[in-house]
């Protein structure tokens, strides 16, 4: 498994415009790509503009060819203008689960 | 869901005897206690010392429950001494999936 930590920080007034676009995302990456296990969205308790991306993919390679899908092209076209910094990335592999 | 992000940087001659303690406190918590929805260990793809815990739980409540546990103990026991520095934690809500 080939597991990729996304963090996004918002403009506090875009936080609805993000969350829509990206619950949309999350959706069809999940139910579109065989590639990808799991694609998880959460919101920082404390800091609501803060935004973590849990994506599990089957390789990297899925990892890859997720970037190239509609879905992920549409999100990034709505996000990244209203990122109020750049959004950062750390890549990992599964320890546990096993088999995710 | 109350979701848990830590952060844990270990001793490099120390990164089995960390993944052995924290395989075994991760399947004894999604195991044992129902109030942990998931709990993922994963390993960073540049620097193998560095580890993520994503621990999804069922309420806060759960979260603070699972500190009282054994395994959870024995797992801090073991762990601790052997961080290259303190571990650090950040708590989200899901936003995606809604059920996890």
């Amino acid at each position: 498994m080939y597991v990729v930590l996304v963090y996004v920080h918002v403009f506090s007034d875009q936080i609805e415009t993000f969350t829509i676009a990206t619950k949309e995302n999350a959706e069809k990456s999940s139910k579109l790509e065989s590639g990808v296990v799991r694609f998880d969205v959460v919101q920082q308790a404390d800091d609501p503009a803060r935004f973590v991306l849990i994506e599990v993919y089957r390789s990297k390679e899925a990892a890859a060819q997720h970037k190239e899908t509609s879905h992920y092209k549409n999100w990034r076209e709505i996000a990244e203008p209203i990122m109020a910094e750049p959004r950062t990335r750390a890549f990992y592999t599964n320890i546990f689960p096993e088999d995710i």
